[in-house]
């Protein structure tokens, strides 16, 4: 949902790193979650007091244990509620009254049950903001900080630069094991559950301004405020700290299932494809990608160019890699003829040294030509990047001194690329050894897979090269009666915003559509309004030539449809124009979004669109447009004359704006919008209310 | 390279299982080849006799040695040749006379390194050959076969059911490492190297009729005679065998000169795409996708429609999983009442239970809900596969006690799919549990990431649903005094085909050239012949209206490009019509490919290719134009009238038979073919000679 009121940022540090903690509902019995707390929360006791309650009182782990919280000694900052939901709400009266700043709230069967818990969610979360204090959950998985030795999650997570809020636990626990699998790690953990009071955005925030942190990863099914969440996204984005997303529900089923597992209202994947462009966000679909992304993102140097190096000790490799990075449209360029003889000069006579380069067995004979030649490479000043792929890693199985000898290449050819300023991307065969943990102990990322490598390259570099669009300020509002409706509502509405429509009238009888047809000039189209205008129903008839053939279609349409009424229509020339499709969608948590696509004919064959948080201005608009694949079609191209990409840029930029102020709809809709070399026509215009159809 | 002479299929029983044999070049040095050799030769010493040949004669691995192959006892079915090239041509005479029936030769240096090396390979192979032995390699890194004990590859190829044909020897490496993670395992391997005798059409000929293998999996650089390949590739299709293609060169393209459009388009991947829709071979892009794919064929029961079930105990998951079933396009049918009801019986009440199914923490209270519901699922005739997602596999963690009824309940749920008929395909967080290992055990794919999971379960419903095309017979050469060049010669060669071209009269001056326009009758189209003919270049002026804009067209093309001569052309109508570009390539390995793809203003925007063996049948060539994206357009589509699709695809035929006849060619080319309501007109011809520009 969208809300205006967001709390200013508040001091989480009585969460992340409390002084002292108690667990409400801590357990002798190892299946059971209280059991796992425990044992987690107490690796910190050196840091901090532990304090365990159990209504039983008999020790846990050789701890003791207390009754109830007001036995616990005060003060206590972070109280976790272990407990069913039925006792939810005395635990939090209890740990606010025990004089708690933060409170974990682990408790399920609240607001993901339905209303009644969500009104208990409700209440609760004013209790605790009034009190000063704040709260994770419910229905949540915990809370961890690898700093501050906080572990309420009791997961392996790993210390590392990734700080990450996930909305499912389980998520939490695979990105803990693929992170450990990849030798990276996590500062702050938490599992936001229902996000009663504390939120992904909040989270967002204060992981902004957390020194260790340094990638930020977001599993999310509930965005709240969307565009809140985008706003604190770029911010992290500006600050350094890209914000990795994955989501769900871009399927109805997969809404419906995580509609189910949250509660969550699932927004439609092309408002968060809208809010990651707006924000700069990086979008994956699975927890491997959000890591191997990560792990990109963590290296020294990300690439700032497209030219990429190859290097590898076999030719199958080489070439595996180099079609891969021409698939994915990097470049590879032809080395000079002074760095290829540099490369060659250490290596067998047949080794291909031009890019890729291929050591040939030289890498074998010598494991210094990996170093050398990733050094040759990497300040040559022609790649913007050096990719590694195939068997190195796997010399360390032979033998001990081999895998000294690896390991020492292998930071050697760390230090090469630090020194450069260029960034080193490997592809293993062997990605558990020695040598490669010591890459990655120096931040080189390396994948088992060369898609997974060439992969996350190709998303660095159009990372870098995309700067956010910015997330837009939302326009005053515009009272409003009544949201419009009805064809000729819409196409008033919408030419108030300074949209051109194509000349119309409507009639009720043949007789008038005679006489209106007759004023606007043959050829004409004739619509019939309410449900049925559609063309595939037969609501619209284009090129009506004279009287009988518009005697024709009136008659069958009226037979068939039994519409209130009809439109008659100029027929627009539009030979050699070309249409488009605009319109804005109001997401429930992101607000008004702005969609242009490619319209008519090229709608079917290209399912050409491209999205942005409306409103945008008529310069983004045009961006928009020219981001469409069809786009050479407007901008002229062989056989095509240049359109009016300007006239296009405009209506979508007013109809963008027209649908931000408004509330009360669903979508607005010009379908098609014909683009001409002079200026454009809407042809079209459709109102979707709010819960209408 | 094509070559017409392949051998009638050989017993390579003396290369798979031999009852002895030699090593020249086994080492007592444990950096050197031949020492990794004699020790892997050295396992299967109790099913064959092994014999070791080293010049130095002292004993290796406590093994008697031999200082010629002269001195070791008869027979010797197979010689191991492990000797620098310089002894090569000696060793294998020596292992002919030593009555070797084949021979592997890991020596390099000798083809790959040019024309010297491959006269010596040629040699050897016509001595092989007469003496009714065979050849592997050379510059190959050994064979292995699990069935009968022969590891002569010093890899850890685990026994199971994928035979490996593969060029190169560490990707040969890497896929056994993979396949081990995987819990798959091969029935042979072979490292083909220069494949100077045995070639891999030739083991994928052998393969097919070797019973332990079930799956045929092949790294190929070089196709020799494609055709070949891909009809042996059919062949093992046909018999149940599915071939996986891993192959390079598709940015070899790149780097190539483009001499046409189709040029351009056309890359040597594109007629690896054509040999396998033509053979049913599925081609994949990385080692560790050849796996994965391998691991989804050896399942029991393929897919056999599209209706995916999901089950996961965890509303992430099984949301992820849900939109990528349906991004990959695949169904997700919600489950009627009586089978929801039927697996929420032992679930708890908040369960979703419609598809995607959450065990929503019923799987943890009870391992036996995760059986229950999968075979609920498997028999219930609403799904065609499950796809099982998630934590499963985990619970193995917790204690011994929990890992044997974990595998339990996963033998359990293989034993149910099994009956069902129905495949069970696995995502798990944690691929190397016990319980997991029995899901492998059973033959039921488990994968890491979910996107393997689902990819490879869409592949497998795709290649169920899409029957090979067949290899079509090349037809009887036309013999031909001169390859044809020129525009008029092409126009004229292509018209015999029976291709309509548009009117057109060559010109040498002005004079000409409006005398020509006049009988055509205006407007016209004014082209400059030989290498400027290209509209980028200016030479190509379309819809010259009167004789004062051909002289200007005429003069202009005539001082800029000084063209040995123009063409003068009636201007088609092509309001309503849409041009394709058809064209025939000849391709090194797989002979004449047939190309067609949208042309015009659509090449550009829509990219749009589908291809084929040629020579294609009228049938053929309309289901070729029918897959592409812009078939729409073609086919009739809202305010597109249906074209002569008829037509168009007797062209293509046409042209396609005309370039399988003729040889001499690189490339036969008609951009555009105007498809218009009725019939088609090819508006240009291009042919490109072999080796010209």
């Amino acid at each position: 949902m969208m809300s205006a009121a967001r709390p200013p940022a508040r001091d989480l540090k009585p969460l992340f790193d409390p002084r002292s903690l108690a667990i409400l509902g801590a357990s002798a019995t190892p299946s059971k979650w209280g059991y796992w707390l425990a044992r987690s929360a107490l690796k910190g006791v050196t840091r901090r007091s532990v304090f365990l309650v159990n209504r039983g009182g008999k020790d846990i782990l050789g701890q003791r244990t207390y009754q109830s919280l007001a036995d616990v000694p005060k003060p206590v900052d972070l109280v976790v509620i272990s407990i069913g939901a039925a006792g939810f709400e005395q635990a939090v009266d209890d740990a606010l009254v025990a004089g708690a700043r933060a409170i974990v709230a682990i408790t399920a069967g609240l607001g993901e049950t339905g209303r009644d818990g969500r009104a208990i969610e409700l209440a609760v979360r004013e209790k605790v903001r009034a009190a000063g204090a704040l709260l994770v959950g419910p229905n949540c998985l915990g809370v961890a900080d690898t700093v501050s030795k906080l572990d309420l999650a009791s997961s392996e997570f790993g210390p590392g630069s990734i700080g990450l809020i996930s909305q499912s636990g389980n998520l939490g626990i695979e990105l803990a094991l693929i992170a450990t699998e990849a030798g990276v790690g996590f500062s702050r953990f938490v599992s936001v559950g229902n996000q009663a009071d504390l939120d992904v955005t909040e989270l967002i925030q204060s992981y902004t301004a957390h020194d260790p942190t340094r990638v930020i990863a977001v599993y999310a099914e509930d965005f709240h405020d969307g565009r809140d969440l985008a706003g604190a996204a770029m911010r992290a984005h500006e600050a350094g700290k890209p914000v990795i997303l994955l989501t769900v529900g871009s399927s109805k089923a997969g809404a419906r299932a995580a509609r189910s597992h949250t509660g969550a209202m699932v927004s439609a994947s092309v408002a968060v494809d809208a809010a990651c462009r707006a924000s700069g966000m990086l979008r994956v679909s699975s927890p491997r990608e959000m890591i191997e992304l990560a792990q990109g993102l963590l290296m020294p140097h990300p690439p700032r160019g497209r030219r990429i190096g190859i290097v590898g000790d076999g030719g199958g490799h080489v070439a595996l890699a180099a079609d891969m990075v021409i698939q994915r449209g990097l470049g590879l360029p032809l080395l000079s003829d002074e760095v290829a003889a540099q490369i060659g000069a250490t290596l067998p006579d047949r080794a291909p040294t031009r890019n890729p380069v291929d050591l040939a067995g030289g890498g074998e004979q010598d494991f210094g030509n990996f170093e050398r030649t990733v050094r040759t490479l990497a300040t040559s000043g022609e790649v913007d990047a050096v990719l590694l792929t195939g068997y190195f890693g796997g010399y360390s199985q032979e033998s001990l001194d081999f895998a000294r000898r690896e390991t020492q290449v292998a930071l050697g050819m760390a230090a090469a690329v630090g020194e450069s300023g260029r960034p080193l991307i490997v592809q293993s065969m062997y990605p558990a050894s020695p040598s490669i943990r010591a890459l990655r102990s120096q931040r080189v990322p390396v994948y088992a897979d060369i898609q997974a490598a060439v992969h996350v390259l190709a998303r660095l570099i159009e990372h870098s090269e995309q700067a956010p669009w910015g997330v837009p300020a939302m326009p005053q509002p515009v009272a409003q009666r009544h949201a419009p409706d009805g064809y000729f509502e819409a196409r008033n509405l919408m030419a108030t915003a300074g949209i051109t429509f194509v000349k119309a009238s409507q009639v009720s009888t043949l007789a008038e559509a005679k006489a209106r047809a007759q004023e606007i000039g043959y050829p004409v189209v004739l619509k019939a309004l309410g449900a049925s205008r559609k063309s595939d129903l037969g609501g619209v008839k284009l090129g009506i030539q004279g009287e009988a053939d518009l005697k024709a279609a009136f008659t069958e349409m009226k037979a068939s449809l039994r519409p209130p009424a009809f439109s008659v229509e100029m027929m627009a020339a539009g030979a050699d124009g070309v249409e488009l499709i605009i319109g804005v969608r109001r997401d429930p948590s992101f607000g008004p979004v702005v969609v242009v696509g490619m319209g008519g004919v090229y709608a079917e064959v290209l399912q050409d669109v491209a999205v942005a948080l409306a409103p945008v201005t008529e310069k983004e608009a045009e961006r928009l447009i020219r981001s469409l694949r069809g786009a050479p079609l407007l901008i002229g191209t062989r056989g095509h004359a240049a359109l009016d990409l300007a006239a296009a840029a405009q209506a979508a930029a007013a109809l963008s704006t027209l649908g931000s102020e408004r509330s009360g709809f669903a979508e607005m809709e010009i379908n098609p919008l014909l683009v001409t070399r002079q200026g454009v026509m809407a042809l079209d215009a459709r109102i979707v209310r709010k819960g209408g159809g």
